[in-house]
């Protein structure tokens, strides 16, 4: 399979996308510098692939950090725990803090690793279908506050990213659907071709058809490195790769980051925005149909779970990244396979989205 | 009186440095995005300048936060609780962050405008001279972990930084004192004409005498601006603006950030370093006895405090962020006015330093 370049001048790294490539020693070492790797990984992840990875990284002294598992512990009080094993181990500026796992593994070990003695090397190797296509790519990383999703983090690039399509096989159903949510996500902001033939290959995604999947996540990793590589601080392209996302992350943050998993709050989340697209008079009926069906045939929510009231999901999504001056900025779809970050809709199609999705 | 530019691209910023400045809406406005300023303080600070610095920016909406004073509260979960006001307030990306105070508000509020939302901007109101000559400059910022200090940061610099050195007049003489070793600092590291100033003026500086404070203050700037122009993140060249911390840092570590000053510690830290620069043929006799008598007239302590034994020093600087490879590397001086950091000197040797300091 292709490798993808995610391009930032002296910061640009490599996305290694393929399979039986997270136990070779040779997939590591050019990446990296001193002597000791400290893996940060979780209770799920552990028992099936920190093994493997330790023995690749056999020429190392290798030290391990076991988080629990879920997107309620991606918060301070967990990265506290990380940076007292890195003193209790001794660990130096030239440590590489390797991230085994998904998005929240991912997000946490690379806050971490921005932070620790003011920036370590580190490596993400992503086990899930969401963090290879999305979460590793691209160095945002963060920890959750109680009140908002991803509020305190910093924008810290990995040395490279390791892919290995093998690991999607232990993945269950839901995570591996969530992971779709990303996936769907680029075809709607960026590539209309990429929408059709995901339309036409949903079935055979779902079913895992290898070939099927390595060419999904490839494709799916070049427009995301495209974008970063264009706007790596989010200045303003990058944010099109929020579509669904502040209603997605009130979703999550209603919830207490325990109901539902970032894809399927971002499921819900992109039905929501392409709700909204259509009442501002973008989107046609048939393209905001066109959206919630293949978001169905992936089988994510197209809705928010009951109990969220419209004026709680505006309290949340005022606690947003792209909040600017008291205006909630939303990304929505001018068409399908384009997107653009807006300030200036009307607030009362807003609410008319917030209600129809509470009823 | 001049100011000083940080040279680092788009990322330069100015260093004005004057007095009646901290109260004055020009000083300000240029470097103010959005229409919110956080301020972070602490409760010696506020009483004495958070007036002045709020009437001067009326023209935005301002919010405070009032930190206990002292290092030991250089923590994360101090940070934590800025976080938690930041997001009551629905202070957004474009808020600006002013960290009015000395070493510990600088600090601890550049690491939470880094982190916050990825990254907000700052500006640094530093009001003790160890802050306007040292800490405030060169975008390094930090809290400290129980086991050693600074451990947990990002280099993140700020838009401005405001030294108003009318705010000397209130500093005690304890902290006055501590601050001058930062100044002295320079001398020995980088500039023998300025030591051999500094000698010939320490009781105009220890009597405050305006003038002589100020070119002490521009002139440190401008050696501390120079340096992190070369080196921003330190690859090399920084280290050496670190003389006489890895013992300091050590001392404040095993007396828990609560007994002394940091200044104080890096006093004590410079006379251990220049001992050692003795010991290992670098500094003659007289040259290391010039360190500590200048250390002396500056009313700084020149050897640790009792009860911590060679082995717990060692412990302590082994978790030190210039440690590689396990080698814990010390800035010492070939010769005053010259500084290196070194990893092959005599371990022997260093236990020689640390058991004549110990008795």
């Amino acid at each position: 399979m292709a490798d993808v370049v995610v391009a930032l001048g002296e910061r640009s790294y490599p996305i290694f996308i393929n399979t039986g490539i997270i136990d070779k020693p040779a997939t590591y070492e050019q990446y990296i510098e001193g002597s000791k790797v400290f893996i940060v990984t979780n209770e799920v992840v552990a028992p099936l692939y920190l093994d493997l990875v330790t023995k690749a990284l056999a020429a190392y002294e290798v030290h391990t950090k076991i988080l629990s598992d879920g997107e309620q512990y991606k918060r301070i009080a967990t990265a506290e725990t990380i940076f007292d094993s890195l003193i209790e181990q001794r660990c130096d500026r030239k440590t590489t803090v390797l991230a085994l796992g998904g998005g929240v593994v991912g997000d946490i070990a690379g806050f971490v690793a921005a932070c620790y003695q003011r920036g370590v090397p580190y490596i993400q190797v992503p086990t899930t279908l969401l963090s290879q296509v999305d979460s590793s790519v691209g160095g945002k990383t963060a920890v959750n506050h109680p009140m908002g999703k991803n509020m305190i983090g910093v924008f810290y690039q990995p040395r490279c990213v390791v892919a290995d399509t093998n690991t999607l096989d232990t993945l269950n159903d839901r995570e591996f659907k969530a992971g779709m949510a990303e996936v769907i996500k680029y075809g709607y902001i960026r590539d209309i071709e990429f929408l059709g033939w995901l339309e036409a290959n949903i079935d055979k995604l779902l079913s895992r058809d290898k070939d099927t999947l390595a060419y999904a996540i490839q494709h799916s990793c070049q427009i995301k490195a495209d974008v970063v590589a264009q706007d790596e601080r989010e200045t303003g392209l990058r944010a099109i790769l929020n579509l669904g996302h502040t209603f997605g992350h009130a979703i999550e943050a209603a919830t207490g980051y325990t109901q539902w998993l970032h894809g399927e709050a971002i499921g819900a989340g992109m039905a929501m925005a392409a709700d909204l697209s259509h009442r501002i008079g973008w989107l046609s009926t048939q393209d905001n149909d066109r959206v919630v069906r293949l978001l169905e045939c992936a089988g994510l929510p197209v809705k928010p779970p009951g109990g969220i009231s419209p004026e709680r999901f505006l309290e949340l999504m005022s606690i947003d990244k792209k909040v600017d001056s008291g205006n909630v900025r939303l990304v929505l779809l001018p068409q399908l396979g384009q997107a653009e970050l807006i300030a200036d809709y009307d607030i009362g199609l807003l609410n008319q989205t917030l209600r129809h999705f509470s009823t």
